[in-house]
């Protein structure tokens, strides 16, 4: 796999998506091998055995907003992490910022609040900021980082607006600063073998692309809560999880979009959808003549689903883009074939790939211009839904 | 299963699309439990045996046209059939005709051309006919069977326009003959348990559907060149697989699209896309709310699955319309269960149903207007595809 990367032939295929391959190998040869696919994929030998980095060599992040998914996910990841370390915390709420301090070895002086945010670019142990706040607050958030000089990496969505994700392009641009959007599927071993495999010719001549994803959105849970109201969600299920269809289709491919059609259907008196959509299915047509068909809920059971129709073959990924324990089969006529991929922490390879990106001053492998496009083409979706017509983008 | 599908509720949930449950439920009754779910499904205890049928009881079908498919699936299902037996076969290939007459115990003066069709009339062995021609062919064939005064099995799609679905429909009353169009999946015992599972609420309210459907066609085999023809095939791979797409999302749902989007894609230079299409990719809403997410293809790898996504479960099944070997998994959060269903064959099942709908006297669950259903809307999926635009159908 690893040699196979490395190829001219593999790297002409791969690495035509901007910033994409290049990167994605300077990781593996750093990092060291981030997945092992089975030897029906690659007769590769073992990765050689690397020296731990020493401490120093580790960038200092700050986290903002301390949600389930930061507290959960993003903070205990720290730990798996070669080139990073969390250093400092930012939320409203001191009691509960300061026992995520003393858990995680933060000092409580690297613990700020949302008025004296600004005063983080006079710490100096503070390289990067990972904003982690309902969608409506990225832009300010991350605008506001990268004045006070730091690198940033923002989840995902971007940001509500086009207008929003080219404001902080420009601040990080005008800082000379790095800006990451955190798509961790695009770090996540079984999404690049997938990737590899559907590029690679594996499957033959790629044909079409389905990809759902779906949720049940819980009042009940205040990590949903917000996701109900427009100005700090900016859109519905789209925003939150159908993103990761439009992802996987474009980055199955390789390819952007040229026409896209799509139809809503939100439950009538349902509260969750008062402001924000519950469903969006949605085709996207690509220049190699891929047909993508993609669904987004906020309405059904948990699902995280990638296929890949080839001439030759079918690719399926289920679960597709969960934390862990993803599954990936080759379906072909004489029979399916199960890919053993090893399971990383995806969350601290994004992590220690934009430190490293920093390190070696290079550009992100998912820079803010990727999440622009995501934007971008959420918009043209909502607007063909909207209007019943196929848009080009 | 059998208790539940009896009940009044279900019956109400499922019977509301015209002609379906309660013909199913006859089909049940008289030739026995065509399928047994697995104890999670129901608790229902085995059906009362039944006393086989004399063979006076069957009635008489002749086949027309002796091509792959009637060859190998249709005429030795007869085999399994309890109301139905062959007696006639027509073909140009006399020699081929004489060998199949030989091997299935058909008399050789029942042996027919298309030339003296029209005189089965006078055969009154002859009770029903089933047209197994190109598409282009079934509207001529049906209608001049149906004149002869025979009950008409077709194969679907039904025709290539709606026109000459409405003629046949025209001549077979006309006449006072029934008319089925030969939808094996909707007689085929997985997919009557996915549209109980789905219809009875055990995956909580339906949300969305996906179903895809392909296959490489193949100019090298004969039975498949034909459908590279315009005028024999009426369309591309929508008209041969896709409508199994369509299908599932109505028996599914049990409802009829109110809208259609559509995409088109066939790869250029390919000489198997001259005169008829690759790849559709169609969304359907229907008035519940749900979003169907459809594909066709002419160009990947043997693909034959429905997916139903509900607020509380998933229910996969794949392959979904095979001739056997079908599966069905109901997928929560809490894990998958994979439901075991006795096969069955589904031609003998969808043949003995004319068979006793001609007995009783009663519309086959399949008549001529489903068929002419979908024809309208796949020419409705065209003009989507051609036009850009979401059309209310």
């Amino acid at each position: 796999m690893f040699d196979l990367l490395k190829s001219e032939l593999t790297r002409r295929t791969i690495l035509h998506k901007a910033g994409f391959g290049l990167i994605a190998l300077s990781t593996f040869g750093a990092v060291g091998t981030i997945f092992k696919p089975t030897r029906t994929l690659a007769q590769a030998g073992p990765a050689p055995a690397k020296e731990p980095l020493p401490p120093e060599k580790k960038l200092g992040w700050a986290v903002v907003g301390l949600g389930k998914f930061a507290t959960q996910q993003i903070i205990p990841s720290f730990a798996e992490c070669k080139r990073s370390k969390l250093v400092a915390l930012v939320s409203s709420d001191r009691t509960k910022a300061k026992r995520y301090a003393q858990q995680y070895g933060v000092n409580p002086k690297n613990i700020y609040n949302y008025q004296n945010y600004d005063s983080i670019r006079d710490n100096p142990e503070v390289d990067v900021i990972y904003v982690i706040l309902p969608n409506g607050l990225h832009a300010e958030y991350s605008i506001r980082g990268a004045q006070a000089g730091k690198h940033i990496m923002c989840e995902k969505p971007m940001a509500n607006t086009v207008e929003e994700c080219q404001a902080m392009i420009n601040a990080a641009k005008k800082s000379d600063r790095k800006l990451m959007i955190a798509y961790r599927s695009q770090y996540e071993p079984y999404n690049l073998t997938a990737i590899w495999i559907a590029q690679s010719g594996k499957l033959g001549k790629l044909k079409a692309i389905a990809s759902d994803h779906g949720r049940n959105l819980d009042l009940k849970d205040p990590a949903d809560r917000w996701r109900a109201n427009k100005k700090l969600a900016g859109g519905g299920s789209l925003y939150d999880i159908g993103i990761y269809s439009l992802q996987a289709a474009r980055y199955i491919t390789g390819e952007e979009p040229q026409e896209i059609s799509a139809m809503m259907y939100s439950t009538p008196g349902d509260p969750r959808f008062r402001e924000v959509e519950e469903n969006v299915n949605f085709v996207l047509r690509f220049p190699s003549g891929v047909l993508a068909n993609c669904t987004s809920s906020y309405g059904y059971s948990d699902t995280k689903r990638i296929q890949v129709f080839g001439s030759d073959a079918t690719l399926e990924l289920d679960p597709a883009t969960d934390y862990y324990q993803h599954r990936l089969t080759i379906k072909r006529k004489n029979g399916n074939e199960e890919q053993n991929i090893e399971e990383k922490n995806q969350f601290a390879l994004e992590i220690d790939h934009l430190s490293e990106s920093i390190m070696q001053n290079k550009q992100p492998k998912t820079p803010g211009e990727e999440g622009l496009q995501d934007v971008r083409l959420m918009q043209l979706i909502y607007e063909a839904a909207r209007t019943g017509k196929t848009i080009k983008v």
